[in-house]
């Protein structure tokens, strides 16, 4: 076919979709410009590199046996020109050319292509406060802020961190550099996020609250709701203090990460359509407004699986797709990218923390009748050592039953359950599939019923009406509020002891006494019951009802995610 | 409603389907008749049971909080009658009557029904050649058969063991026994397996191959194809040897785990159907042939979600599943359990290994028309501590592209992987919707493109001609039968010298060299590439096809899936 492909932006869906269309075309001329120092560059991996558990950080552009990915590999290997550190200035569409400067020489080329690919990528958003241009403010996004944050932490001369956004790269880096071997005294590190809760934008607040009292038991300082106002430095110009409107904070090192922007620049001044999310909007064949311009990576927009609106999900492994899928038409096919769910899963000390599909705030707002079920449990059988709990949020579509979105937390084996979840939702799977569904089984992986089905038959029993709840969010509204309730703690009197119910008067009757304690229990008030993980607060409230009692519901997910 | 429900059999489907009906309906009067001591049983836990990473046996039938579930706890808690130590003798079902006799005091009861669940569940398949009722012969099966195990391997006198069977619970058996911290020298552990691999019925060959080669490193002793001719003992009647047509094994002590079989013969003497399979046949309301009975657990048979066909698997998650849908049907409801893909996950030291759907030989002789791709890769980033290798095989029905089946083996994070296929499977998804799945990705937990997605897409490079390869098996056979091959080992010279070729005669051209060297091949023979997982082999076909090369294939899986 002997095409002319220029690919500008080197990172993941570039090299991705280089390689992927040398594969089906021997013949093609295919150019990647990068404006960096590297290509093909495992970024996700950068707050590991920060922290210390990758120590060499060419093996974040290196392949698993080693062999760096550089431009001789890309041109030996794959017979793929990469030109770095070289800018494309301008993309002249009549013409079909890139006009580019190499950053080094200031030589100026002009590349003309038959197929033009945009994986242009995004930055970080940037703090427009006072102070941000003292040293030791830095952005997490490059290799060269990852080199300049390590440098920092590891100098002996940072006491305090603060790390601004408490999004998914901001609780990592907080992770990686609590966790980070640096030698002397730990630095306090301080996460201020301005929303009220963390990862905002992929947890409900009651799934936040349990991650963040799981980052403050492990030494972490978390505020939210506090927008930050300014940066405060020494006489030195290194920052010292981060001041909100709440207070100010020691800080001899601050990250910022508050969001990505995507890079459409060039893609908006060739005058293709920029789509409402502000990233270059394509269709499914990923091509631009122009035919014979192809984008993607965290240069464009997706759309939502769930109700196909457009979304801006940045993320290494949709770009790795894209570039597939542009290789593919690059060369010939019309192959489609369906679309993502913004499935995002973090580590974070001994939790996982996963999302697929929509929150129920974004479910809400989008205008969907949802339900919702929070339950907790074990991820393999309890005889089997080593199993952890795992607490799941499921958020249905009432209308018709489908899995909207799922949120998954804990230090049980939560990647297995989101990623079923994620075939789950992208398959339009009802509550009622997912109840059934034959998922492996064997005392070290799993229980004999897995908590997904826990979870759907809990939404199914309170879609029936048979199930009456409260959410953690609800409990704590109305015990704040002064409701007259009874709360019932139905476990036993060693797991009393062992976790005391944490609020005062709480009436303890073990579920084994319950059918011939009911007597003692009021008809007036409204009982909540909960144990542990809210089965057997379940089975009370259906014994309280089998003896007359009208107003009982249990705590969903039981004290396993009670959060407050 | 009041409505009389007896259910005989306490293990599993019976105790989900009693307290199932009595949640939903607090006036039934619910009975469960149970043969053995207990109810409620765990029995997926005898192997670690045995193995001693359970040492109290009580935890199988105790709750997660350590609740003991007995006959008292199920009337205190459940308001279910349980009578343990009791067998059914006959149904009256024209009088709607089960005749039970307490089996301590041979005192007999007349239990009138409404509703009758039959949960009455396997047995163990038992030998029948000479030597079966020596002393230390034992079936792999009750709670009693895993006490006697465990006491005979700890008493100091067992320096032999052969398990006959190597399915499931034989392969988990030798496992436990070679872990168990027994005191003084280890026990020498032989499996020995009549059909030519181990896992016959839920493993391909070249799969059953790489189990093999791992259970053999771990010390075990392996004997396939090899069908048990007579068991020989002492002269005080204890097991000694196990003799088949190829060998005499020392035993000591001798666990049968051959399989199992439904117990129908209540079903059967009441009229029931038995449906193909020797199982009881019920529709997907888990019906009997009378609407009065309902039927689940290991006593049934399901039908397969692949392709419709009743097929026998006992399995304990499947009759937690069932009893529940019997529970809402027993209360007035149509619930329906969908059906079974035959899922199967165990652990055998540090590899986990599971199927789900149908395996290539079950696809084929289900007169489909399948391909298949052997992937292999890491579990998650190179770059993050801890990642494991894993091995898929995927297989695909071509004229609709819809996944029938998958095998995995490994010691990375098989698990995970299963439950997405079981989901993917179950919701009749494509290779197409398999490779563009939105899974979780982050460093310490995938790839950024997912071992599942390489397999799909493998599959899909292979149905549209572009991927040419040999599986394990055929290249194997082909050097076997002296076919002249090129075989050509692409990786780095460091690669191979840390793991030779396993083969003589390979040559030897690192993929970044192929370009320049592809004229030092011969266009004559078939070559065949392959590297440590086959992506660079697959590179290497591509690179020496534009070459003009015609006839190169290249090993699927690589090195990482070849198992001779």
């Amino acid at each position: 076919m002997g095409r002319r492909i220029v690919i500008i932006g080197g990172v993941a869906c570039g090299p991705k979709a280089a390689a992927r269309a040398r594969r089906r075309d021997p013949e093609a001329e295919i150019t990647i410009v990068e404006q960096g120092e590297h290509v093909s560059v495992g970024r996700c991996g950068i707050p590991y590199y920060v922290g210390g558990k990758v120590n060499d950080i060419e093996q974040l552009f290196s392949s698993s046996v080693g062999i760096v990915r550089d431009a001789d590999f890309f041109q030996g290997v794959k017979n793929v020109r990469v030109l770095v550190k070289t800018r494309a200035d301008r993309i002249d569409r009549a013409r079909k050319q890139v006009h580019v400067t190499d950053l080094t020489t200031g030589a100026t080329e002009t590349l003309p292509y038959d197929k033009l690919v945009l994986s242009t990528g995004a930055r970080p958003l940037r703090l427009n406060i006072p102070g941000v241009d003292l040293n030791r403010v830095h952005n997490m996004w490059s290799l060269s802020d990852a080199k300049a944050i390590r440098d920092a932490a590891w100098s002996g001369e940072v006491g305090h961190v603060v790390i601004i956004g408490a999004g998914l790269i901001g609780l990592e880096m907080a992770e990686a550099l609590l966790e980070a071997d640096i030698p002397g005294a730990k630095p306090e590190i301080t996460v201020v996020e301005a929303m009220p809760h963390i990862a905002p934008s992929f947890l409900d607040p009651e799934m936040a609250a349990l991650v963040t009292k799981h980052l403050e038991a492990k030494g972490l300082h978390i505020r939210t709701g506090e927008l930050v106002q300014r940066l405060e430095g020494d006489e030195t110009d290194a920052v010292r203090r981060v001041v909100t409107a709440q207070g100010t904070y020691p800080a001899d090192l601050v990250v910022a990460a508050i969001g990505l922007a995507p890079n459409v620049d060039l893609a908006r001044e060739a005058g293709l359509t920029i789509g409402v999310t502000g990233a270059i909007a394509v269709n499914q064949c990923l091509e631009t407004s122009d035919p014979d311009i192809y984008a993607g990576g965290d240069c464009v927009e997706n759309m939502s699986l769930i109700n196909c609106r457009p979304v801006y999900t940045p993320q290494g492994s949709v770009a790795n797709r894209h570039g597939r899928v542009i290789g593919n038409n690059l060369t010939g096919m019309r192959d489609v990218f369906p679309g993502v769910l913004g499935t995002v899963i973090f580590k974070v000390f001994d939790f996982t923390v996963g999302r697929t599909g929509l929150t129920e705030s974004q479910a809400r707002d989008s205008g969907h009748q949802v339900e919702t079920a929070i339950v907790s449990g074990a991820d393999h059988a309890h005889f089997y050592p080593g199993s952890g709990s795992v607490v799941v949020k499921l958020i249905v579509h009432v209308p018709t039953r489908r899995v909207l979105g799922a949120q998954l937390v804990g230090e049980g084996d939560v990647n297995k359950r989101l990623d079923a979840l994620v075939v789950a939702a992208t398959m339009k799977a009802t509550v009622d599939h997912l109840a059934n569904f034959d998922l492996a089984y064997a005392p070290p992986y799993n229980t004999a019923m897995d908590i997904l089905h826990h979870a759907a038959n809990t939404m199914r029993n309170k879609l029936a009406g048979l199930a009456r709840t409260v959410t953690p969010v609800e409990l704590k509204d109305r015990l704040a509020s002064g409701d007259n309730l009874v709360v019932l703690d139905v476990r036993t009197q060693p797991e009393t002891e062992e976790r005391p119910a944490p609020y005062k008067g709480v009436t303890h009757i073990p579920l084994g006494q319950l059918r011939n304690s009911a007597g003692a229990l009021s008809g007036d008030k409204t009982i909540v019951s909960f144990c542990q993980v809210s089965l057997r607060a379940w089975e009370a409230q259906r014994i309280l009802e089998a003896e007359g009692l009208s107003n009982v519901r249990f705590l969903e997910g039981g004290l396993a995610a009670w959060p407050y």
